[in-house]
Protein backbone atom coordinates (compact mmCIF):
# COMPACT_ATOMS: atom_id res chain seq x y z
CA UNK A 1 0.00 0.00 0.00
CA UNK A 2 0.82 3.39 -0.64
CA UNK A 3 1.26 6.22 2.19
CA UNK A 4 1.94 9.84 1.77
CA UNK A 5 4.25 11.61 4.30
CA UNK A 6 4.56 15.43 5.01
CA UNK A 7 7.41 16.07 7.22
CA UNK A 8 8.19 19.07 9.12
CA UNK A 9 11.48 19.73 9.66
CA UNK A 10 12.14 22.75 11.94
CA UNK A 11 15.00 24.33 14.01
CA UNK A 12 14.83 23.23 17.82
CA UNK A 13 13.21 26.31 19.94
CA UNK A 14 16.53 26.39 21.93
CA UNK A 15 18.29 28.04 18.35
CA UNK A 16 18.72 30.97 16.87
CA UNK A 17 16.77 31.29 13.61
CA UNK A 18 18.50 34.44 11.62
CA UNK A 19 16.28 33.29 8.37
CA UNK A 20 13.49 33.90 10.17
CA UNK A 21 14.44 37.02 11.66
CA UNK A 22 15.27 38.38 8.67
CA UNK A 23 12.32 37.21 6.85
CA UNK A 24 10.46 39.28 10.23
CA UNK A 25 11.93 42.15 9.21
CA UNK A 26 11.21 42.31 5.98
CA UNK A 27 7.35 41.68 6.47
CA UNK A 28 7.47 44.62 9.43
CA UNK A 29 9.44 47.04 6.07
CA UNK A 30 6.04 45.39 3.99
CA UNK A 31 4.13 46.91 6.92
CA UNK A 32 3.38 43.57 8.34
CA UNK A 33 3.89 44.18 11.47
CA UNK A 34 1.37 42.27 13.17
CA UNK A 35 3.12 39.45 12.54
CA UNK A 36 5.89 37.57 14.99
CA UNK A 37 8.56 34.64 16.25
CA UNK A 38 9.10 33.83 12.48
CA UNK A 39 10.70 30.35 12.44
CA UNK A 40 11.99 28.49 8.98
CA UNK A 41 12.44 25.13 8.36
CA UNK A 42 12.09 22.20 5.72
CA UNK A 43 8.90 20.91 4.38
CA UNK A 44 9.45 17.10 2.64
CA UNK A 45 6.81 15.14 0.75
CA UNK A 46 7.31 12.07 0.08
CA UNK A 47 5.68 8.24 -1.31
CA UNK A 48 6.21 4.93 1.10
CA UNK A 49 5.56 1.42 -0.23
CA UNK A 50 4.22 -0.39 3.28
CA UNK A 51 2.22 -2.99 4.51
CA UNK A 52 0.97 -0.97 7.44
CA UNK A 53 0.84 2.50 8.53
CA UNK A 54 3.17 1.29 11.31
CA UNK A 55 5.40 0.07 8.55
CA UNK A 56 5.59 3.33 6.79
CA UNK A 57 5.51 5.43 9.57
CA UNK A 58 9.07 3.15 10.48
CA UNK A 59 10.76 4.03 7.35
CA UNK A 60 10.03 7.49 7.27
CA UNK A 61 11.33 8.04 10.61
CA UNK A 62 14.32 5.95 10.12
CA UNK A 63 14.59 8.56 6.74
CA UNK A 64 14.20 11.51 9.13
CA UNK A 65 16.98 10.35 11.53
CA UNK A 66 19.68 8.36 9.20
CA UNK A 67 19.71 12.05 6.27
CA UNK A 68 16.71 14.17 6.82
CA UNK A 69 17.16 16.01 9.78
CA UNK A 70 20.01 17.05 11.93
CA UNK A 71 18.92 16.20 15.57
CA UNK A 72 21.50 18.03 16.77
CA UNK A 73 19.89 21.64 15.60
CA UNK A 74 16.44 20.30 14.14
CA UNK A 75 13.39 18.03 15.47
CA UNK A 76 10.83 17.03 12.85
CA UNK A 77 7.32 15.91 12.84
CA UNK A 78 5.88 13.42 10.36
CA UNK A 79 2.32 13.62 8.91
CA UNK A 80 0.95 9.99 7.24
CA UNK A 81 -1.99 9.45 5.24
CA UNK A 82 -3.05 6.77 2.34
CA UNK A 83 -1.87 8.07 -1.50
CA UNK B 1 -5.94 37.96 19.51
CA UNK B 2 -3.10 35.72 18.95
CA UNK B 3 -2.77 33.27 15.85
CA UNK B 4 -0.34 30.59 14.99
CA UNK B 5 0.50 29.82 11.26
CA UNK B 6 1.98 27.01 9.18
CA UNK B 7 2.69 27.52 6.14
CA UNK B 8 4.00 24.84 3.72
CA UNK B 9 5.76 26.25 0.65
CA UNK B 10 6.10 23.96 -2.30
CA UNK B 11 7.55 23.62 -5.49
CA UNK B 12 4.76 23.31 -8.20
CA UNK B 13 4.39 20.05 -9.53
CA UNK B 14 4.84 20.64 -12.88
CA UNK B 15 8.58 21.67 -11.88
CA UNK B 16 11.46 19.60 -11.56
CA UNK B 17 12.56 19.17 -8.33
CA UNK B 18 16.21 18.29 -8.21
CA UNK B 19 16.68 18.71 -4.40
CA UNK B 20 14.12 16.12 -3.82
CA UNK B 21 15.62 13.55 -6.67
CA UNK B 22 19.08 13.78 -4.87
CA UNK B 23 17.71 12.77 -1.64
CA UNK B 24 16.01 10.11 -3.30
CA UNK B 25 18.57 8.79 -4.64
CA UNK B 26 20.24 9.53 -0.93
CA UNK B 27 17.46 7.33 0.66
CA UNK B 28 17.89 4.49 -1.62
CA UNK B 29 21.71 4.47 -1.40
CA UNK B 30 20.14 4.00 2.45
CA UNK B 31 18.59 1.09 1.49
CA UNK B 32 15.28 2.89 1.84
CA UNK B 33 14.42 2.14 -1.93
CA UNK B 34 10.26 1.70 -0.86
CA UNK B 35 10.52 5.77 -1.26
CA UNK B 36 9.43 7.68 -3.85
CA UNK B 37 8.71 10.73 -5.55
CA UNK B 38 10.25 13.27 -2.67
CA UNK B 39 9.75 16.95 -3.02
CA UNK B 40 11.15 19.38 -0.94
CA UNK B 41 9.81 22.67 0.09
CA UNK B 42 9.70 25.01 3.14
CA UNK B 43 8.13 25.18 6.18
CA UNK B 44 7.54 28.67 7.77
CA UNK B 45 5.92 29.20 11.36
CA UNK B 46 4.72 32.52 12.64
CA UNK B 47 2.33 34.16 15.09
CA UNK B 48 0.16 36.78 13.93
CA UNK B 49 -1.94 39.35 15.90
CA UNK B 50 -5.65 39.78 14.63
CA UNK B 51 -8.82 40.59 15.52
CA UNK B 52 -10.21 37.38 13.50
CA UNK B 53 -9.09 34.12 11.95
CA UNK B 54 -10.34 35.70 8.95
CA UNK B 55 -8.51 38.88 9.20
CA UNK B 56 -5.16 36.30 10.04
CA UNK B 57 -5.57 34.25 7.17
CA UNK B 58 -5.69 37.66 5.30
CA UNK B 59 -2.33 39.03 6.62
CA UNK B 60 -0.24 35.57 6.03
CA UNK B 61 -1.86 35.32 2.90
CA UNK B 62 -0.86 38.98 1.60
CA UNK B 63 3.06 37.67 3.60
CA UNK B 64 3.14 34.72 1.24
CA UNK B 65 1.92 36.32 -2.11
CA UNK B 66 3.97 39.81 -1.55
CA UNK B 67 7.15 37.60 0.34
CA UNK B 68 7.57 34.08 1.12
CA UNK B 69 6.66 32.21 -1.84
CA UNK B 70 7.16 32.79 -5.62
CA UNK B 71 3.90 31.83 -7.23
CA UNK B 72 5.78 31.56 -10.68
CA UNK B 73 7.73 28.40 -9.15
CA UNK B 74 5.83 27.63 -5.96
CA UNK B 75 2.19 26.78 -4.28
CA UNK B 76 1.72 27.40 -0.78
CA UNK B 77 -1.04 26.57 1.55
CA UNK B 78 -1.61 27.72 5.18
CA UNK B 79 -2.72 26.39 8.05
CA UNK B 80 -4.36 28.69 11.35
CA UNK B 81 -4.81 27.86 15.09
CA UNK B 82 -5.10 29.77 17.80
CA UNK B 83 -1.90 30.13 19.69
Amino acid sequence: MKYLAEIDIMPQKEILDPQGKAVKLGLHNLNMDTIDNVRIGKHIRLEVEADSEAQARETVDAACRQLLANLIMEEYSITLKTA
